[in-house]
């Protein structure tokens, strides 16, 4: 049996996707729908993958696409290489995922000087086949032989403004064969050969170079950003040429069965009258809202609102839909799953929940975690002052402010160096994605809401306006003018991507707030998740907020940020400069105090549920001032001939434990439990402060699950010698309480040792939590602060990374202690709570990684638990893995 | 079935030691060879374990104890709690493991008030009896009820003095019966109640106290210290009393079958007429070599010398024996294995090993890696000048230099501020144990070849200069005075334990030689044992140091040593301060002819053995001045005028560097490989210069078989990149050259992530080699730096660690690791070489660690290569676990 390597349209489907690409095989199943398509086939991915192994394949398939091509003659009407009514094709690339505008297509495909005569007369418009010729030149020459295509740019430049035109549809017949002929010599010095006007030369030639984009290097980086395996390969679709550019009577588009920024149920999208879809899709011209359409084309309009809700309807989800009318006929080119804003995905998932299309589970997995990401992204504030330098297309939601750049190539080099930017051009195209990427907001002079940068911020959560053609951007100038004013380089401007401004300055931003729909969604993603969502929180007021944002506990209460506050400061310093016992008693006492206050704020604020506070974790000497401070203050007392006061005296004894407690790598030095074991005295306090807290506050009727966590544990004797002392306070605060309470200790897991001995420590912990900064730090034996600012982005650029491990868990490695861990503790202790209060707990990859260990719950930033919460519901669903 | 708990000397034998404890299970195995041992029984470890648990099992043992006496009165003809003809015990301490001197012993025990004067009619001497009786007192007290000894001496010396005498042998009947009236009255001031009279009573309390000393806090130090099992207990030996002091034709004595300070076979020790054996043991007098019994004592001394040899023969293993002579008659009291310097541990081997009585295994494990590392202990160099303070016993070989201290604690203190000190004390005790353990070398001015001293330096390995008596030591005035002149605390002297004599100020040591024995028993541990030994050298010199201590190969040559010479830093700084690839590849091109040089001279010296280079390991920065020596140097420029000059600027570029290179964590910063994925080109020209040293020593003939190592990988990624570097410069190199040579490359395993993914790195790397130092740094969170000075000690103190996890590999977390490490990487490569290169690699129980994993070989330094050799036949013969 010989494998099948090209399929007719007619004879894919649906569902094969990965064989035939999304677009194929949606076009595929268009056909079997009965809807107008125009006809084709396609070439599978399986044929690129052997290709980019062994170029050889090109000639066993070559039969094949012969074949088809008479097949498509047949289909259409037209004949190949024929000189009086020839046969033109699109050859497009389409992989199983979407990666919009990052491969390569070439239209018209079969043109030379032979059938544009032919097309000419069978179109009866010379205009029309002599720029859909010279369009070819163009694209082919770009595409296959990578000729600069500023060069043809430059010519049509010239010829419109010798002729004083605008638009190249200005341009007439006459000049364009001129063009052409221009072209080709492009073509030829640049390449050194003819241009082929063979058209099946230039039909294996496109097909090679679509075969070959999937490894260009935009398409490598889209893909890495967005997670696509490089496995995948694209198939090629061969279709039949349809001209929305013939006339008043043609025209193409883009439509969505519902809106994408805000979710209404409504036909919305954008269309030109006589033009070709590439016009609308990069954004060199601006089309027109598709509503448009109903007064221009009533009958086309009707016929494309039926076709595009039998689409939805037959998917069960937004179409984005491709059209083109050629002599007032419809034909869809392409449907596929709208991207839309998390703000829409919210609405229309409800909206389809309401109207009975889907479930509650699918209602929750078509709203992702990334979305809900930028659901909580900031606005711009109202009510605050706003300059307005310029209004367009509020291309993509949410605001943005930073210093102005003019190419992408800046935008990265500036973020990389922490600066916020906000990408400045005319427009965008694929090779800017590093700058898209690196972007606070990105603006546009050009293009609409479905042009690259609009289609790409959205995709990125990132504000973006676009189209705003009052604006002018000066590329070499590196300046933005609009309304009579100029801006620089590194000025600060404000984008607001939900109203479609560019402000002056940095303008007041406000956290998002959530709709209605949107907290029917977070309810079901607890009935549906099987991990919790707790958060980090110091303070009653975190603590509140992430009760708001639906936490189901405290898993991190740090208590060092209490000892930084102001009045708190002095005595902590106290304490780190006694000289003994005694002293470290008597400020402890007073620290003792505090800390308690501390707990019964939070404590309070979380009645109902458990509250974990980890122990003092930082090296003393991060509460000392800096040591230049201190001698500036020094030299200002000796000047003042106080050299010998006691102010005098404690600075200098605050120097000499600076110098005592200097470490060359602090973060593997005296902190953590190190310092309890040391210092017993220290942790002792704060079990007191806590358990007191518990004790003054249960009779007030409050429930109260306090835990109480061991930081950087990395031996059994230490995670006994804590759990003894913390049993051996409680017993007695309990005593003098006169009641009991429960509590539990247990320890973080943050260093590779602990992983590997978490059967040990179970003896004693009650329950763990991952601490993967950490254990991220010493797995790799990176530390945070160097590697990102040394070499981290080298790893990522040379591919050694997919994603910043400190954002993204590192399932091979860290992942992997966890998983060790986990086995080893519930081997010990089965019923032991497991859970992550690093960073990594927000992210929504690595919530699925700890869901597929069967941990009990993650803990993140009060802000991300929404984040979290879809994450845990799609790691349920297994829609997020 | 009840459980046996009481055993006659008749009833047990010598394999019984972890029941009746090994000075029990001896002294019956004695009996059973029909040697002549006092009548007695053991109570034997378990109910010493039970009792310390519950001390109820008294109650259950006390029958069978009563009728164990019963049958000792039989055997000895002596009644307990007889007043005619008093049986008394000794009633010992004895665990399966020796721990001389650790444990309580209670001597003549049944005496009062009417059995004393019973003892004296039946011994015919007053004095003898009451001497007992006050010795009884003293001991009992201070080790049942721990009263104070102190209060006793303080009688003793006041009646010596009034009397004028110098020995306690020397006092009167009359005196010691006043003497023992106020011992009397000293026990019932410190307990509040009167001495207990009935011998019952006596015993019942002597044998728990035995039981309880188990966990006497120098029995417990000393357990950590010798690595014995807590859980092991302690047997009680009740033996009848023989009396070396009942004059003149009595005496005791300790004796070995063989020399232990240099394994000569003759019968070696000392002795005392008229003495009790504990006074040879404490070393409070002096005694006597064993030859002077020949003369004084032919018969005894013949039979001695008859006795010694069958137990030697019966052991096959040369024999410590205590001895007592009762009036003529001569009793063996104690037979066990003799401890020994690690010179006449070889020597012994191969003595018997000649001689017949034990097989090559056998010699090679009765030499212990721990006594290797003291045969190489450095020696006085003889001809360098020594001024000679005082002259004693030389109780342990080796040599040692330091401060003078005067009281273990300082000892303690001293060293862990890492000062060497040399402890100086009149004699020493079990409770100065910690300070022997901080000394570098130990001085007493009483005691002999066997006291507490000298036994506890030979067995930890430092020298010692024991009963130097010529010297005075005033622990008051913390001074040593000799020969007229007087030391004071802090003042240098060194101890050459080889000759017995403490010397003036550091003089010169030697490092050791290997005698022939010593080769020979090394040859066969390369018979004996599974894992090879390589040694880490950086330099042709090291190498030819390491082949001559037998190492099969070099598991580690670090390049940066190579870079740090003078005449190479200055270039190596011109490559870090370069702008551009281009100052970078001209320095290189510079470095590169001075590393080829070097590789030519390390492969020429290793011809015939595989070599590993490490490529560049430090961060950048160790390269480069410190800053204040380079503001130093721009502040005299400016002074001169040259704040302009090219040298200032180089000056200015350079710290501008260091401030870009500047890390808070440099153990996990831009170092290792990461700075080869940054700057390849300082990888490729290490290689190009390995590999063409390589080239050009081929045609010579030398066999070679560089392996290149990369250190730090984390990821698959990284091995790759550099495995296909390597694979490429190699193809170029042997193009070149016009034939082809062996290489391999392969990566170190030194953080966590790198063990967890070693399936993944064993794609590219073709060995492995543990970089424990900084494995064990990872996975534990400390940087060695910091956790050394800062917290490491207290966690050792707290029996967080028995052992510095730098100095003795962790099994539990670090070991784990290399266990997932060698698990994985030979599931995907059978047959992958893997070593270790840290410094456990010469710490005989991480080799032993090494071996059960099945590692191929360990590295370590070239001085400690016998030791690794002789660990690594233990791990083959069971002996090193």
């Amino acid at each position: 049996m010989t494998v099948k390597y090209i399929y007719n349209l007619n004879e894919g489907s649906g569902d094969q996707k990965f064989l035939l690409g999304s677009k194929g095989a949606n076009l595929a199943q268009m056909v079997r729908s009965g809807l107008p398509v125009p006809p084709g086939f396609i070439i599978t991915t399986e044929v690129c993958l052997k290709y980019l192994k062994d170029p050889k394949i090109m000639d066993e398939i070559w039969g094949g696409v012969q074949e088809s091509i008479k097949t498509l003659e047949k289909e259409a009407g037209k004949g190949f290489n024929n000189n009086n009514n020839p046969l033109l094709v699109s050859v497009r690339s389409g992989a199983a995922v979407s990666m919009p505008g990052m491969m390569e297509t070439i239209l018209n495909l079969g043109l030379n000087d032979d059938t544009v005569k032919g097309l000419s007369a069978a179109s009866g418009n010379e205009r029309f086949a002599f720029d859909s010729y010279r369009r070819f030149i163009q694209m082919f020459s770009s595409v296959v032989d990578d000729v600069d295509s500023n060069k043809f740019e430059h010519v049509l430049e010239t010829v419109k403004k010798k002729l004083g035109v605008k638009f190249d549809n200005e341009i007439n017949a006459e000049e364009l064969k001129k063009i052409v002929a221009e072209f080709k010599k492009i073509y030829k010095e640049s390449t050194g050969t003819d241009f082929p006007t063979d058209p099946w030369v230039q039909l294996r030639k496109a097909i090679e170079a679509v075969f070959k984009s999937w490894t260009i290097p935009r398409a490598v980086t889209y893909r890495k950003i967005n997670k696509i395996s490089d496995d995948l390969g694209t198939a090629v679709n061969v279709i039949s040429m349809i001209f929305g550019n013939l006339g008043d009577d043609c025209g193409t588009g883009v439509c969505f069965t519902r809106d994408p920024s805000d979710g209404e149920k409504l036909l919305y999208g954008e269309f030109l009258i006589n033009a070709q879809g590439e016009d609308v899709v990069a954004g060199i011209r601006t089309p027109v809202p598709i509503r448009e359409l109903e007064s221009k084309m009533p009958e086309i309009y009707k016929e494309l609102c039926r076709l595009t809700n039998q689409l939805e309807l037959a998917y069960k989800e937004m179409q984005d839909i491709e059209f083109t009318i050629e002599r007032s006929k419809l034909y869809l080119l392409q449907t596929r799953t709208g991207k839309r804003t998390a703000a829409a995905a919210v609405k229309i998932a409800m909206d389809m929940y309401r109207e009975g299309l889907i479930d509650k589970n699918t209602a929750v997995a078509r709203v992702s975690p990334d979305q809900v990401e930028h659901l909580l992204h900031k606005q711009v504030d109202r009510k605050a002052p706003q300059d307005v330098i310029a209004a367009g297309l509020p291309a993509s939601p949410g605001a943005g402010v930073g210093e102005l750049v003019f190419n992408a190539d800046e935008a990265d080099a500036w973020a990389k160096q922490g600066r916020h930017v906000i990408l400045a051009r005319p427009e965008t195209c694929p090779d800017d994605i590093h700058g898209l990427f690196a972007a606070a907001g990105v603006i546009t002079s050009r293009g609409g809401m479905t042009s690259h940068a609009a289609v790409v911020a959205r995709g990125m959560g990132k504000p973006a306006v676009c189209g705003c053609e009052e604006m002018t951007i000066d590329l070499a100038a590196e300046t933005l003018t609009s309304r009579g004013r100029t801006f620089k380089k590194g000025e600060i401007v404000t984008v607001d991507g939900s109203t479609g401004r560019i402000l002056v300055g940095r303008v007041q931003l406000l956290e998002a707030t959530l709709t209605e729909d949107f907290k029917q969604i977070l309810t079901w993603t607890d009935e549906i998740a099987k991990l919790e969502v707790w958060a980090n929180a110091d303070t009653p007021e975190d603590a509140k907020r992430a009760r708001e944002f639906g936490a189901k506990g405290i898993g991190l209460c740090r208590t060092e940020h209490m000892f930084m506050e102001s009045d708190r400061l002095p005595v902590m310093q106290e304490l780190i400069v006694a000289d003994n016992l005694e002293g470290r008693l008597a400020a402890l006492a007073k620290l003792k105090v505090m800390q308690k206050k501390d707990f019964v704020g939070i404590f309070k604020a979380m009645d109902g549920f458990p509250v974990i506070v980890r122990l003092l974790d930082p090296p003393l000497h991060e509460f000392l001032p800096k040591e230049p401070t201190i001698l500036e203050q020094l030299a200002n007392l000796e000047k003042q001939g106080k050299a010998n006061s006691g102010e005098a005296i404690v600075l200098r004894k605050t120097l000499e434990k600076i110098h005592q407690l200097h470490e060359s790598n602090p973060m593997l030095g005296f902190r953590g439990c190190r310092l309890g074991m040391v210092y017993p005295e220290i942790y002792e306090m704060q079990i007191y402060a806590i358990l007191e807290a518990v004790a003054e506050l249960k009779p007030q009727g409050i429930s109260l699950h306090p835990e109480i966590m061991i930081p950087l544990v990395g031996t059994k004797a230490e995670m006994k010698y804590f759990r003894e002392m913390t049993d051996r306070i409680a017993e007695e605060v309990m005593k003098n309480a006169g009641f009991k309470f429960d509590y539990l200790c247990g320890t973080m897991i943050e260093v590779p040792r602990a992983a590997m001995v978490a059967d040990q420590l179970a003896e004693y912990a009650q329950f763990f939590s991952f601490g993967t900064n950490d254990l991220t730090q010493t797995a790799f034996g990176y530390s945070r602060d160097d590697a990102e600012g040394k070499f981290l982005f080298h790893y990522i650029d040379k591919g050694v990374f997919k994603e910043n491990p400190f954002a993204e868990l590192d399932r091979d490695g860290v992942g992997a202690l966890m998983r060790i861990s986990v086995e080893k503790g519930r081997a010990f202790n089965p019923e032991i709570s497991i859970g992550i209060c690093g960073e990594h707990g927000g992210n929504p990859s690595s919530i699925a990684f700890c869901g597929s260990i069967a941990m009990n719950y993650v803990s993140c930033s009060p802000f991300r638990v929404p984040v979290a919460r879809v994450a845990a519901a799609h790691t349920a669903l297994g829609t997020l893995k």
